[in-house]
Order: structure tokens, then C-alpha cells, then sequence
């Protein structure tokens, strides 16, 4: 049997054809901005879900489900709920569209559950019972297994720890609030604080340039500076590290999970950034989960997590 | 069917006999302190269960299960797992130890969690699927029940969100870490909190005589006084208000719960807490979550909540 993965995000829609091993057969692409109407939208992911399993020689019979990781999406409903970076608005209710092509199980829930599900169906996660998967990114979202479950909560959108207030009144944060992780540990945030600090230590040596400007400084930039020995950029992951480990530390007071896993472009930097991450949970830890929870890195591919986490969904019954 | 509920405190120890419904038909008391030996702890415990049963009139074979709620009760183990505040020291075998008498199901949690089961079965909770439970006392204790099932993690003491810490490098905490919920929501933290403000405010009237000294002053006392209009109490009770609803919007981004409850000492004071409560938590929650989850005060007796969770524990199959 093989599953489909849809990954629905702003610009484009990633759509894999999926072996229960978890092996990416075939990949399909088609741009998501264009659609204002999901109806089309739908028509058209099935049509390349039908040429998916045709140039494979595979018989639309042997799909058992359609999984789909999208912002907003909601495990419940089965629909996405008025997300802001799409241009389809309002209630998209692709659960039910779905169905009037195919009668197979449609899952849809946001990305980074989706991450966390592929995580412990098909990467490093398999057999565990208890973990929590941070996601680095533009954001930093997360997903939470408790008992081999997905924690969706009594409204389906349970799982935003990017959104817990690490700092009470502290650095803006998207959401409108203050003193987030998200404000802090995202490749933004990363970037404010590298810029925060050359402003405030004229006297720390940065080896990236002081006449490039805060808006073009990257975190990619940053990373690529820390791993080269930079005080200011090592200064940088390290302050990152200590509230990423603070706030790894809150959730373990939560479910005392097995794991944590971590993922995502900033995630990437390595050392700079697991080095001083490890401490800090260590630090941060309370007592009785002591040595029973480790950090650990995604064992999925960059390319391939968001379709195996999209197709893994489908693993949850409802 | 009869449950038992064994509460074991420090101090002392209760027993209760509870029908299906949640009336306790009887209760038993016996000092914990003396024993240092739990074999013989568990043996007088059940003399007074047989007491009870023959007392009442009543078989044991109508008895379903005993529920015992205890400090670092572990789930998983069905042991009390070096309690501090015990005599009986090491590892104490109570499950297996009451097999021994009796062939019904024996579950043990840590108090918390025995308090947040009794709301769901016998509570405010009935019938909902996501809460979680705080508990203000000596400590700060937490229950977290999701999908209609109590948190308890890899470990089996999960749930011990009066251990998230708020304030990096805030207030030393009696877990040896600083900035804890607990370090500022329990008894001696409320405590803490009008010393510190009546130190600084020199200025700010309290109807509390000066003369008193902090050792002396008690959170039951700052409650009557905030009851009565006393500034600096109401003022206390406005900043224990505000941490404690960032850490209650902090727990909504885990689990998305229908209800946050409340309960134990501290919580009694009523509205100088519950008002500031409400507005901060309002302040704090995240845009996606408001008005999906209501600050709500528990619904069981003082006297009747430790014996009533404990009863209720043995709901849960493991």
C-alpha cells in the first residue's frame, strides 16, 4: 500500500508518493500561490496524484490515505482554518473535498505535528512513546507525542511552544505578544540578536563585516561565522541555546518526554548552536527528569520531512 | 462497587471508602510519621479498609480497587519513589505490597494528578477531554489530563508545571533552580512577595502591622487582609496573579485544554486572586487559543479532594 504527503505551503505545494517503508517514490510540485479557490486547488493536486500513480504503474487501489500538513491545519475539522500566508481564504475544507474524488482517510494538521509524526513513523523517533519536536525556522513550531499520540488538544492546534513566553515583557514577537521563544530562537530572531549585540559590544570582534547593514545579515550568515570561530556569532548561538534550552526544559516538566528532537534551517549550524543547547537543558532541567530526556537532531531529510511527516498523518485514526 | 482513596500525607495518612457515585460512606485516619517500615504501614492500612467494609456492612469482595495518591507516587511502578518528606525511605513496593491482602487493582500517582483525575470523575471536569489542574499549597502541583487520560509520561511524573520557571535567574526555588511558578504561587512565596513589597514600599499602607515579623506572616493572613481592602495585600495578590496566568497561557500552547482549574489554600482567597487571574491570563493566552479555555475553580471539598482522587485513580487501566 502507499500513502500521499502533502505539504501546503505559501508559495508551493510538495506532493509525494509514499512506500509504507517510508521511501519517497515519485515527487510532484505545483505552485500554491495562484489558487484563490480551493475547490481548483484540490482538483488539482488529484490530478497529480492520479499522474503520480499512473507513470508508476501503480493502481489507484493500493492508496490507503491521503495525509496533508499545512499552517493552521486542523486534525479535527480536517479542514484549514483561515491561514494568514494563503491566498485561499476563510474555512478551506479540504477533508471534505477530497472525498468527492477518493474514499480513502484524509489527515490534515499543521506542519510541524506533521514533522513530529514523520519523525516517529519513519526517522529517529520510531518506538518512542514520549517526545517533543521543536522546529526552527521562520517561526518555531513544534509537535507533541504523549503515549504514541499526536497532541492535538480540545481545539485540534494544540502544540505552540514556539509561543510560550520565555522572557515576561520581553522582545516582540509576530504573534503580538511579548517575550517568546519564537522572538528569540527563529532564524529572525537569531538575526536580531546578532545585531543587538553588535550594536552594544563595539569592543567584540565580528568577522562579518560592520558595514553590512542589520537587514541583510542572514542567519545562514551568522551560522556560516560561528562555525568559523566568530566571538560575536558563537556569542550569538550561545544566548539562543540558553533560553532554546530553558524552554526544553519547561516542556519536560510537562510530559517527561524520552527525546527531544530538533530540526530546521537554524538547527543546521551544529555545535555553535547544540554545544551551549545541551548545557543550558542541562542547567535548566528539574531534578527528577534528570539523565532521562536527551536532545537530539531529526533523522529525516531536509528535502524529504515535510512530505513523510505529511503522508505519516495518515497513521492516526481518528 | 466501593473504591478506596488512601491520601498519604507527611503527617497523616487518610482512608476513605467511596461508592460509584463519589460519596465517602467512611473514612479511616492513621498517623504515617511513626512508620519507617512500609510492609508494616501497608498491613495497618488494610485493617482499617476491613474495619471500614465490616463496619458498614459491606463484603470486600464489593471493593474495585484501591486508588492511593502519594508523593512521588509513580504510575508505572505502583511504587512511592524516595519521598522526601517520609520516613519510610528507599523505594516503597505499595502495589505489590497490597496484593499480598487482596486481588483488586492497586494504582498510585502523585497527589496532583490524584487531584486533577478527582475533578474528572468526580468534579467539575466530568466530561471533559483536556484540562489541566493546578494545585497552590506548600507547593505548586499540577494534573494534566488529555484525551481523557492523565499525563504521566516516560517516567511517571510528568506534570510538574509549578516547576516551569517564569523568571530566568529569578527567585531561588526549593528545587535548587530559580524562577520557578512555585517560588512565587505557593504559600511562602505569596508570603514572600508581600515581605518584599512591604521592604520596598515603605510608602504603600498595609493594614498588617509592621510590627509582625515576616517569619511570622502567613498567606492566610494577606488573604483576610486583601479581603478587607489592605493595598499591599491586593498588591501581592496581583503580581502571584500575574505569573500565574503567563504560566497557565504558557500551558494552554502545550495541550489546548477546554479549562484551566484551581485549588488548595491559597486559591481560597477568591477574587483578589481570581480577578487579576482572569485579566492576565486574558493578557497572555495566545490569539488562537482565547476564549477556548476558562480559568475555573474546583468543585470538590477541601476535605473531600485528596480521598476523592486517590479513589478516582483506579478509573484509569494501565
Amino acid at each position: 500500500m502507499y500513502s500521499i504527503g502533502i505539504d501546503v505551503g505559501g508559495t508551493n505545494t510538495d506532493i509525494g508518493l509514499v512506500s509504507e517503508n517510508g521511501t519517497i517514490i515519485a515527487r510532484k510540485n505545483i505552485p500554491t500561490s495562484p489558487y484563490s479557490d480551493y475547490h481548483i486547488y484540490v482538483k488539482d493536486i488529484m490530478e497529480q496524484i492520479n499522474l503520480m500513480f499512473s507513470e508508476n504503474n501503480l493502481n489507484l487501489s493500493s492508496l490507503s490515505g491521503i495525509g496533508m500538513g499545512a499552517p493552521n491545519g486542523n486534525f479535527y475539522t480536517g479542514c484549514v482554518e483561515y491561514a494568514p500566508n494563503l491566498k485561499m481564504k476563510g474555512l478551506l475544507e479540504f477533508e471534505k473535498e477530497f472525498y468527492k474524488y477518493i474514499n480513502v482517510p484524509v489527515v490534515l494538521s499543521n506542519d510541524a505535528n506533521a514533522a513530529a509524526y514523520g519523525e516517529y513513523v519513519y526517522g529517529g523517533a520510531k518506538g518512542l512513546q514520549h517526545f517533543i519536536m521543536f522546529t526552527l525556522g521562520t517561526g518555531v513550531g513544534s509537535g507533541i507525542v504523549i503515549d504514541g499520540k499526536l497532541v492535538h488538544g480540545s481545539t485540534g492546534t494544540a502544540g505552540e511552544l514556539g509561543h510560550c513566553i520565555l522572557i515576561p515583557n520581553g522582545r516582540q514577537c509576530g504573534c503580538g505578544r511579548k517575550g517568546c521563544l519564537e522572538a528569540y530562537a527563529s532564524a529572525s530572531g537569531i538575526v536580531r540578536t546578532y545585531c543587538e549585540l553588535r550594536t552594544d559590544n563595539q569592543s567584540q570582534t565580528s568577522w562579518i563585516s560592520s558595514s553590512i547593514p542589520d537587514s541583510e545579515i542572514t542567519s545562514l550568515m551568522i551560522g556560516k561565522a560561528a562555525n568559523a570561530g566568530d566571538p560575536l556569532a558563537l556569542e550569538t548561538y550561545r544566548r539562543t541555546a540558553d533560553l532554546l534550552g530553558l524552554a526544553m526544559a519547561n516542556a519536560v516538566t510537562f510530559s517527561a518526554p524520552e527525546a527531544i528532537f530538533l530540526m530546521g534551517g537554524p538547527a543546521k549550524v551544529g555545535d555553535p548552536l547544540l554545544k551551549p543547547l545541551r548545557e543550558s537543558f542541562d542547567k535548566y532541567i528539574l531534578d527528577i527528569y534528570k539523565g532521562k530526556c536527551c536532545i537530539r537532531m531529526s533523522e529525516l531529510k531536509d528535502n524529504e520531512v515535510a512530505i513523510l511527516g505529511s503522508a505519516a498523518l495518515i497513521h492516526l485514526r481518528k
